[in-house]
């Protein structure tokens, strides 16, 4: 694999991508700007770092990166920095559909695709006076958990909307599911037809993952506004009864996308990020159609990969493992775009 | 051990099970439903699937078990769907004391047990006029969550027991502890006699993991019955200076168990399912006396398990393991029944 | 290395650093308490056991433990039960810089070195009529999350300061910061000059981590005191863009040791104990100056330790690991004070 390089952006999950391709034996590239490289450095699975001023230059290291027979993985770094149509405009190897980026940043299609699945969703209101409180308003552009709002009653709905309106921005309006959340990391292979699920998490949101640590009598008072940026995640796993329903929506995810996207739909690592209500239903909130970010809690392994692999697979490592049985089978492209 | 074969129902903790019993040598048969087949045919260590219609057709197949030379370890789904009778009528080699069963499952047993091993408990309250409030009512037959009910006071206590005598519903009223839940899992071998530390996690329960993310003004004008349905579990770690009393309530739970059930008493997996209090007491809520489906966080390994083993040992292979050694030293008998 | 015998108290974390230190070659003796010795002798990787009445009578060991060549791992019980001065005067090669312990200790100089190093603090209050409400009052000499004291209203403060006055108790006022804690564990190795972060958890504390398990409607009536009592971690990740001020802050806090304390500095492992409000910034409440307990969740490694090593690698094998190194390399001045 010694001829091939295994190179991403400096973030996000570059770590995970990068020590996966090196255990997988692939040379590894990290291109990232000035301030994240000290960073880097100290990993010594990267073999190399191009630095660039800011990650739009990134199109500009193409004939550089064809040259080292690179392949390109993409998080989610990728398309907040490249846009959809820089994703799309890579003339590299890139392992992941780029057909599937519309729809997931998208989110009335998003909506589409897993209504086509048959995956239970929170309702979508498109007329108001059918809004059942409490809801979520979500911008279209929303990441990192950053553009979401809780709203309570009518006369916030109606404050929130006005404003939204006068920035001109979209969004959704979701109906707020009581229950926990948890995160179901999936591995689709093109190459065997199979979904694997490889971890399970939570984010860990601030504030709203903070606030239950103050009782009624000392919240009054204070107005403390539910925000939910992500700035980590913990370790879950799923009762085993469940794992049935957990697969199924995987699988059903995967054959909705390659009817209503293209013949190759969704391929490679994704996650239906999921509310349990106490009825043990699923109610998928989002789908992310590339790797998430708390994979890296299982960088060696989550229960779930050592129920089927004898040595650490992070889903990097899996990614990795995915392309070389690819090149070996001469089906690169059956994994790339 | 490819003479054995270990056997399970398809359900709860079962691929921790035939994962561990894989990993000591032994052969792995799963009894399953047909809806249930497409989840473990994905695991290569389960050797062989029996499909039946419902799992209480389970009796119909001890001739064929007894001939493959089975041992059945059962989890939590074997009371849930055998009944405690049909637990007690099996006649294949069993992992565990049946007669720990009638202890288990009688809330008012349950109390007496750990009340001989004179580890502290949330107070029970016969008498209506001595009842502190806020209490948890618990149905006799409550699993996984369901069948709690947090009370907070007499109004609600008064509305609560109308309801459930009208259904005729068995209930304990016990003391609701305000601090931080902790389940230890533990193993206790008869063969040598000692009680291991496996892992700790806790319950991640809907929705009362979920309602403290919504601070106080949103709360207000919802009204959210807390519900305590466990949907998964994430793995803890007890602060050093509290694993002598930690160990020493499992002992002492043996110790009880041999004392007041039969001399075999208690053996294999179990687990106190404690609440800690700010002045670090544990107040034991409940005892499982069998695996219970949070070690399966630590598939791979535990904190704990690594002080002990330099290898990867689950709850499910420590009995493997254990029945392994059982019958190297021609002592089968000794862990089962 | 078994000429060298590494040696601590038994308590806190010295499971976690007597395991490292055999799986380094390294001999092991453990110095408790009567009441301890039955959780110790559990582990076969401790070589050898020395019971004395009460860890105060430690420094009678010294000629023993001098003539069994120990070098002496701290960890958070040794202040707690020797004092300051008692560890300062131990004569037993001591990994740590004992100069640090004062500024550990004395709240005014932690908060000194953290602007120092311009790291990020929440606010210290000094004049009354500045506070801005909710805050933190924590004791001098606060450990386990006990003597924090929360405070919502100038009413409440006046009445906390009252209190501790007549107690002659010292206390500092700090705001208290609305997001979610992170505690972030790292390794500086005065050998290789690096800093390494070794893993990430959260503390989990009764009662504040359940009492968001109760709704609104259920918490009225009920006056809950809000405690932060430490029984327990959990573990955790950062969003990987967030590394580069993770690393930053820990560098930093290195160097301004180096400047503020004495040429040696703070060495060895240490923990930033950090709260992260929306806007993803970190506000540094307290500074570990020596291994913390949530360590022992990454006692089979950590996804952070896994980039860097092939290997178990926990904090307390890192250090036995440095000690090693250092031997080899007739440093062992280095390391130890």
């Amino acid at each position: 694999m010694k001829k091939y390089t295994i190179a991403t952006l400096g973030s996000h999950s570059a770590l995970q991508i990068l020590k996966g391709a090196k255990d997988e034996g692939f040379e590894t590239l990290l291109i990232t700007t000035s301030d994240r490289e000290s960073l880097y450095q100290r990993f010594p699975f990267i073999d190399e770092i191009i630095i660039i001023k800011n990650f739009q230059e990134f199109p500009s290291l193409e004939k550089k990166l064809l040259k080292k027979n690179c392949i390109i993985i993409p998080h989610g770094s990728f398309v907040a920095y490249l846009g959809l149509e820089g994703n799309k405009k890579i003339h590299i190897p890139y392992f992941g559909n780029k057909n599937v980026l519309d729809w997931e940043s998208n989110r009335m299609k998003q909506h589409q695709w897993l209504e086509e699945a048959l995956i239970n969703v929170p309702e979508q209101y498109h007329n108001l006076n059918e809004v059942e409180f409490p809801v979520i308003l979500k911008l279209y552009g929303a990441t990192g958990g950053k553009g979401y709002l809780y709203v309570k009653d009518r006369k916030d709905l109606k404050k929130s909307i006005q404003q939204l309106t006068k920035k001109n921005e979209k969004f959704i309006i979701q109906k707020y599911i009581i229950g926990v959340p948890m995160y179901l990391q999936f591995f689709y292979s093109p190459l065997n037809n199979e979904v694997e699920l490889i971890g399970i998490d939570r984010r860990y949101e601030t504030n709203v993952d903070s606030i239950g640590r103050l009782p009624l009598t000392h919240q009054r008072g204070l107005t403390i506004e539910p925000s939910f940026v992500v700035v980590g995640n913990g370790p879950l796993m799923l009762r085993e009864s469940m794992l049935p329903e957990a697969y199924s929506m995987a699988e059903k995810t995967v054959a909705a996308s390659k009817k209503l996207i293209d013949k190759k739909g969704l391929y490679g690592p994704f996650c239906l990020e999921t509310i349990i209500t106490p009825d043990q239903k699923f109610y998928v909130i989002e789908i992310s159609t590339r790797i998430v970010a708390g994979t890296f809690l299982f960088q060696h392994g989550s229960p779930y990969t050592w129920l089927m692999y004898d040595e650490h697979m992070s889903m990097g490592r899996r990614i990795a493992r995915e392309i070389k049985l690819a090149i070996k089978q001469q089906k690169l492209d059956v994994v790339t775009d």
